[in-house]
C-alpha cells in the first residue's frame, strides 16, 4: 500500500470510530442528572466523571497523572454500546466482564492498530484498578452516581430495592482511590438514611 | 479560618461547581448526533470533542500538549448555562462574547481561587485561539458540527438557511488547528452540496 492510501486508510478508520462512539449518548444508566428528572446517558457521564476527576485531583490517594484519569473517564463506558448498562448492584458481573471485553475488541478495534492497543490498554488498566490512576478514576466512577443518588432522594438505591450495607460493600473501592472522598461517600449515605431516602439492611 | 474549616469550604465549593456545571446536559445545541434524530447537549458534545481530540491530535499543524486541549473541550461550553447555546451563524457574536464572560465569572467564580485562576485561564486561552492548543481545540469544535451536519444530510444548515459561502468562511478557522483536517471539512462541504443537502451561495 502506498504512504497516500495508507493515510486515507487509517483517516478513515479514525473517523469511522469517531462516529460508532455516538452511541453511548443512547446508552442511559440508573441515575438521573441533578438539575433535571431525566436518566444519564454514558457520553454525559464520561464528561462529568472527567471534570470531576479534574476538579477533585487533589484527594488522591497518591499521586496521579491527571490526564490519564480524564483519557479513562471519557472511553471507559464505550464498551457498553453492545451490551448495555450493566447496574452496579446486578449480580451478573461476570457476564458483564466477558460481553464487555468483545465490544471493547470490536469498538477499539475500528481504530488504526497503535490507536486501538493504546486504548485497549487504558480500558484494561482502568477495569483491572490496579494503578494510581485507574484506583482513582473508579472512585469518580463510583462517587458521581452516591451524589447523583442523594441529591434525587435515593431515586434508583429505592427503585431497585438496594440497602445501605449493600451500597457500603460495592462502592468501598471508592477509599483505595481517596480516603477522604470515602469519607465523604459514607457521610451522604449516612444523611441519606437519616432523611428517610434509604433502607438500612434488610432483617 | 482553621485548617479543618478551610478544607471543608473548599470542598464544599467544588462540590458546589461539580452540581451546578450540571446544568451543560440540559443546554441543546443546533445540530443533531449521528445514530439518532435528537439534538445534541453540551455536555455530549464536551465528551465527544475531547475524543476527537485525543484521537485526531496527530493533523494538528503544531505540537500540542494533548492533555490542555481535552481541558479546554471538557470547560469551554460551561459559559451557556447562563446565556445558551449562541449559532455559530448568528449575527449577536459581540453580546454572546460579553454575556459568556459574565457567566465564566460566575460559574468558575464557585471554584476556589486557584481553581478559579486555572479553569478562567483556560477558558480564556481557548476564546482568544492563538495557542497552538487552542487553535487545535478550535477546530475540534469546528470540524465536529460540519460532520454531523454532514450525515445528517445538512440539517442544520437547511434548517437555518445557511449556505456553503457562509460554512466556509465561519469554519476556516479550522485550518489554523490543523491544515489536514480543514482539507477534510471542506471535501465534506462540497459533497453536501453535490448530494443537494446544501445550497451555494445567495444569487
Amino acid at each position: 500500500m502506498n504512504d497516500e492510501k495508507s493515510r486515507k486508510e487509517r483517516f478513515k478508520k479514525q473517523i469511522e470510530f469517531l462516529i460508532e462512539i455516538d452511541k453511548v449518548k443512547s446508552i442511559f444508566r440508573r441515575t438521573r442528572i441533578f438539575n433535571n428528572k431525566r436518566y444519564e446517558n454514558d457520553a454525559e457521564h464520561g464528561w462529568h466523571m472527567s471534570l470531576m476527576a479534574l476538579i477533585l485531583s487533589e484527594y488522591s490517594n497518591d499521586k496521579i497523572d491527571i490526564c490519564k484519569v480524564i483519557k479513562m473517564a471519557l472511553i471507559h463506558d464505550l464498551v457498553e454500546i453492545d451490551v448495555g448498562d450493566t447496574f452496579l448492584y446486578a449480580d451478573n458481573q461476570t457476564d458483564k466482564n466477558i460481553n464487555e471485553r468483545k465490544c471493547a475488541e470490536r469498538i477499539f478495534g475500528l481504530l488504526p492498530k497503535d490507536q486501538y492497543k493504546e486504548i485497549m490498554e487504558l480500558w484494561v488498566e482502568f477495569e483491572k484498578k490496579e494503578t494510581s490512576e485507574a484506583k482513582f478514576a473508579g472512585s469518580m466512577d463510583r462517587l458521581g452516581p452516591i451524589m447523583q443518588n442523594f441529591y434525587d432522594n435515593g431515586h434508583a438505591w429505592n427503585k431497585h430495592n438496594i440497602t445501605s450495607d449493600k451500597i457500603l460493600k460495592v462502592n468501598s473501592q471508592i477509599q483505595k482511590g481517596s480516603d477522604e472522598l470515602w469519607e465523604y461517600a459514607k457521610s451522604l449515605i449516612e444523611k441519606a438514611i437519616e432523611k428517610g431516602d434509604l433502607k438500612k439492611a434488610d432483617g
